[in-house]
């Protein structure tokens, strides 16, 4: 497969499809970007954009493209993602498009959702599972749809690419050329414990501030108090809350042992905040403090 | 007292004591600029970045000048506060630099803490209590002492007046000319509901920073992890664990009872989607993301 051939499909145009689709194809991966998208407005939008060479339906998108992307919430992708091995065997089986000299087929599928585990799950029997690549590029705003797609997104950030071992080689090298050309770097785990540090790094972010949201809301009933008192410190911290339900519930509903636990420790380090203030314990307050104060460290 | 003559003390040169030192000189404010700065490295940065005229100490400051800024943590603040209006009466009394044509001190003294309610009454009864403004200028970031100054800082958000009606009418005319130097909208309010309204919309995030600082590091020892996982969303919710404890120790404990119903709040909610979560209740999960996500149309 040339790397200027690479037709690549993109499904769901949205934050995520729709800066692949400009990146891969303004950087030389993609010669050609084949879109798929459920929502008529998103879609019409992709087109008008001009993130997308064309819009297709999902069976063709599948057929046509050597790389498919899935691009969807996380509980559409288990769901599709069966369905496309399942065309990649029969194209295998009929000897159409995309085998290579032997007749295997030489597609490739990869998703870049925020949970891996049930969708490695889903397809570990699955006869054509070397041709899935599980991936998770780390990167994102709280904005979400067509309109929110922008270049660079991926700049500088990390791709984890989870149990490389089950899938083959070459697909596995192709995709690290994907993520090179969106100049990430490569992060190799296991699906399980990509979910476990996912709950704690990522995942725990946005239930806290959705939390924040929703307490801001429920005592400030008076909006204008909010505007006028947020200081940059709330806004940065209330940020994930504009998040979209589509993509959270299913993170959240899959990843549900992972995410219970962080939430169960953040709770409990919340209660040694709360002790601490109720005894006018000044010196816990401060260790507390001291203690977060460790994350400079770590974060720029 | 001539804007043009105007002398202004700043009495703690930190991010926002020196930010303010740096555009009321350069904005014709203050003619001339006295620091005091507790702290020998501190008020070396602050004379060799040029913050201030010069270093002083704090009585020389409280005497020199026309209007003293106390820009210090609030536990400090509340033990300052009464010395500096002791300070004007005794001036009164001598006859001293900064009386009117009837002998009464035309000094000023402001403080820019977080918390209020102590403050005010720390000095309800004083005889100079006239001279006091209580206000909140609602800017900062996470990092502090005189190398995180900054132009600019205060430009385009709200300045909050509390209790005008107890400061005297020329004295709060002065503290709105200085806030419009700063490019600061004026916001009034009575002390204790500032009190409530800062605990609801600026303490409690961090506080949730805090704990999440404090979830993640103590999860994953390996710090590398964290590293490489964080995205744009986890390094902005727990951006503001990076803050001071020598600031947010006393504000924390000082407006205690505020803090610690907003944290009661807080994980509530938390619950809420503890339970949602745990009992596969996808739709529930979706109705707190979509109750949480009202907080776009206030918040850009």
């Amino acid at each position: 497969m040339e790397q200027d051939k690479m037709t690549v499909g993109i499904v769901g145009l949205g934050l995520i499809g729709g800066s692949m689709a400009i990146d891969l194809k303004r950087r030389g991966f993609a010669s050609e970007v084949l879109g798929v998208e459920s929502e008529p407005v998103n879609a019409a939008a992709a087109c008008r954009i001009g993130l997308v060479d064309s819009v297709v339906p999902f069976a063709e998108c599948v057929r046509r493209s050597d790389l498919v992307v899935l691009a969807v919430p996380v509980g559409a992708a288990v769901k599709m993602l069966p369905e496309v091995l399942d065309i990649f065997s029969c194209m295998e089986k009929d000897g159409a498009q995309g085998g290579d000299t032997r007749g295997r087929c030489r597609k490739i599928v990869i998703d870049v959702c925020s949970t891996k585990e049930s969708l490695v799950k889903a397809v570990h029997y699955h006869p054509a599972r070397g041709r899935y690549v599980a991936t998770h590029p780390m990167a994102g705003t709280e904005y979400s749809g067509p309109w929110a797609a922008m270049p660079g997104l991926f700049d500088g950030r990390a791709a984890i690419i989870c149990d490389g071992h089950e899938s083959d080689n070459d697909a596995v090298r192709t995709v690290e050329r994907l993520y090179d050309a969106l100049n990430m770097r490569h992060i190799y785990m296991n699906a399980s414990s990509h979910d476990v540090h996912a709950a704690y790094v990522s995942h725990i972010s946005h239930v806290t501030s959705f939390a924040l949201a929703l307490t801001v809301l429920d005592k400030e009933k008076n909006e204008k108090h909010i505007f006028d008192l947020a200081s940059g410190g709330f806004s940065s911290t209330v940020r994930l809350a504009k998040s979209n339900a589509d993509m959270w519930v299913p993170i959240l509903t899959q990843n549900r042992d992972n995410v219970l636990q962080v939430i169960d420790t953040y709770i409990g380090k919340m209660k040694q905040f709360r002790d601490a203030i109720a005894d006018d314990d000044e010196d816990s307050v401060r260790s507390l403090i001291e203690d977060a104060n460790r994350i400079k460290r770590i974060i720029r």
